[in-house]
């Protein structure tokens, strides 16, 4: 016979039905015994009324998989409003156990997971199958299934660059290195060298791929090794025509989040408000002096945005360019700033993007005002010595916008295995 | 004026347009001289008879980036029959110089690279701008779609699975170590591990991702890092599930290439044929002791599947178990043989797979067979502690697969850049 899911046992109602899954929770009752079999579609009840079976039902542990023959009846009180019962003339729904577990450390059955995070993380394994976790990696696969359509609708071309480089170039971050055959190299930090190079290719280019963060920061937003959503294009005019792409991008993944997860997403305007960066600073009373914006003035670049335009996003343009890395494009009119942005979300940065420079001159002196030697950079500069067009991108981390989306307090609550200072398994 | 691609010169006949790309080819005849203009959707031909603007397209060197502003006519022996001319009243298309390309160290403009791969490899910002190696990175994003949707449509979740762990664990192949954070660490030689433990939550996943390999082969069909499509999925009744999946999800694969590509694909039909290795060794001549297919084992078996069943596809099944890594199911009928397989595509390896061990005690046991102390896969061995339905799954590496797609000779050809033995730049 073949498996049903849970959720197909509407469609069975009355038919003597297969399905199988995890022991999700056994009760007990004087007169009766419930199982709540979870699949991946959801949960489904099996009732037994044979007092004879109460012993077996008792030694079926939780997480144990089994596979349960039985009628389909409607009960309003199930999962779904049906459930599983004994098969007319026998006396019990059959169960079969496809494999034992042993006693959990910790509990899967309550609506939320009481155990700590670092307990749920030690026990990944067991924890993800907890459905607020798996529901969190459903959306960030909705997610990341929204970034490439919106994408592939636009003319990007799929990517994938190495993950191995030969220097520590990118930026000031920390890289970790390795032995490369007895050679020293590093692990990327970013695609950014890469689809900057594949622009003078495909025009757009996109790839979903893990970056290495050597970064000692011990936070409840920070991974060592993330997924990033990186997108890059060329024929722009600057860095408005990135901000364009981004926000159709951004809508495609909400979309997706909401149809095929039902998580509740913001909206996403069709023209995402846009402060310049002396402009935020004002709106946030910080000197005009800051290089940077601190996270209470991001803050308060959200409430304004909130406040003026009823929007959960704001655009900040035209950071200086001491606070950028050294391909960012200036501002033409203003050359102190930058074509660089950041997408804020509710207060908080959540994509940083912008236009690069094109030309190889503007490289060569680019590096030289950061004492850069040009050797290092060699197959990067050979990019934009044989001609790229004016181009730019964006990156988005994955975990950080599955958190914001789902409100988890921590990017690890997201991430199935997460990699950081302390925590390199399971 | 809004750009428009080369390959939309024909909706536009008689207007006024602008084109942009690379300079890919000039040609300068007596009383004419002719541009060819390359953009990621193909080429256009830019005309000029104004002799005063000669010396212009003269300085104008290949891989150029440029904008041209002219009037869309018809010309049957332009590319797709269409080519710009000057708007009527000036005496020449307007060309708008984005950024200038120095003297080029390998030809771009003939049909085929002329460089040998070292070059091209050398200068892979360059040569991948070539329709024929830009072509082959174009099937490996139709087949990485093709392989997504095929999955999804089958209740498959898309992973994210870490790149960097914490013990060398899965095969005998070598790893890369790291330093991570004053610990040894190593790169991932394949999610296998992380996807089995994700089949507990989602029955069935799958992954897009590198994978890395320390193993000193300096071979056309090596690669230090490559990107594996991994797919796994649970409860199954054997292998023969697993070899289902992955008849339709090649079928989806080559289909996809197809459409979007033009490659010219081979049929996969609805059911492979499938020989056990005991009757491949017997077919190919081989002594029955032998405990793996050799190369030339491999074409005798890809040439019998041709001529008995018409099929450039053939699985062979139950590989013996002392070949096959620690994790592999045994066939329960006769356990010398596994229930693992392989597919050969015109008698070469291209995907593994098979059945995986799922109760716990199999490990325990599997493993002390092998000498390997238990704590060493403690994260690992947690999923089949708490339970999980019989599975198994496949991985494809994208790279071979494309190369034998476009019958290239090497995986080089059709890798953006490439990662070797003696290759880490650029």
């Amino acid at each position: 016979m073949q498996r049903i899911l849970s959720t197909e046992l509407a469609h069975h109602r009355g038919a003597i039905v297969k399905i199988a899954g995890w022991v999700h929770r056994r009760r007990l009752l004087k007169s009766v015994a419930f199982l709540i079999v979870r699949d991946a579609a959801g949960f489904a009840q099996v009732v037994c009324t044979d007092p004879d079976r109460r012993a077996e039902l008792e030694t079926l542990s939780e997480e144990s998989v089994v596979e349960v023959t039985g009628t389909v009846i409607a009960n309003a009180a199930a999962p779904a409003g049906f459930e599983l019962t004994p098969v007319t003339g026998s006396a019990a729904p059959t169960v079969r156990v496809l494999s034992s577990a042993v006693p959990l450390p910790l509990e899967l059955h309550r609506p939320a997971l009481t155990a700590s995070l670092p307990t749920q993380l030690d026990h990944a394994a067991l924890a993800l199958r907890h459905p607020t976790r798996a529901a969190a990696l459903r959306v960030a696969a909705a997610a990341t299934a929204g970034f490439r359509a919106a994408l592939e609708a636009q003319r990007f071309v799929e990517i994938h660059t190495p993950k191995v480089v030969a220097s520590a170039t990118e930026s000031g971050a920390n890289v970790f290195r390795l032995d490369w055959f007895g050679r020293p190299a590093y692990l990327a930090q970013s695609p950014q060298f890469y689809k900057q190079l594949l622009v003078g290719v495909f025009e757009r280019v996109y790839e979903v791929g893990p970056v290495f963060r050597a970064e000692p920061h011990d936070t409840a937003r920070h991974l060592a090794e993330f997924t990033s959503l990186d997108a890059e294009l060329g024929f722009i005019a600057d860095h408005r025509d990135v901000m364009a792409v981004l926000t159709s991008t951004l809508a495609g993944m909400t979309a997706t989040v909401a149809a095929r997860t039902g998580v509740e997403v913001p909206d996403v305007p069709a023209e995402i408000p846009a402060v310049h960066f002396a402009e935020a600073l004002r709106i946030a009373g910080a000197p005009a002096a800051e290089p940077d914006l601190a996270p209470a003035h991001e803050r308060a670049v959200g409430e304004w945005a909130r406040r003026e335009y009823g929007s959960d996003f704001v655009f900040v343009t035209g950071y200086p360019m001491r606070k950028r890395p050294f391909y960012t494009h200036p501002d033409p009119a203003d050359p102190a700033y930058s074509n660089g942005f950041d997408l804020l979300f509710r207060g908080v940065e959540l994509v940083t993007g912008g236009q690069r420079l094109h030309r190889y001159c503007d490289y060569v002196s680019a590096l030289a005002a950061a004492g850069e030697p040009l050797e290092k950079y060699a197959g990067y500069l050979d990019g934009f010595r044989y001609g790229m067009p004016p181009h730019g991108g964006f990156a988005i981390g994955l975990e950080r916008f599955v958190a914001r989306l789902t409100g988890a307090a921590n990017v690890r609550e997201v991430t199935a295995f997460p990699r950081d200072l302390h925590r390199i398994t399971p």
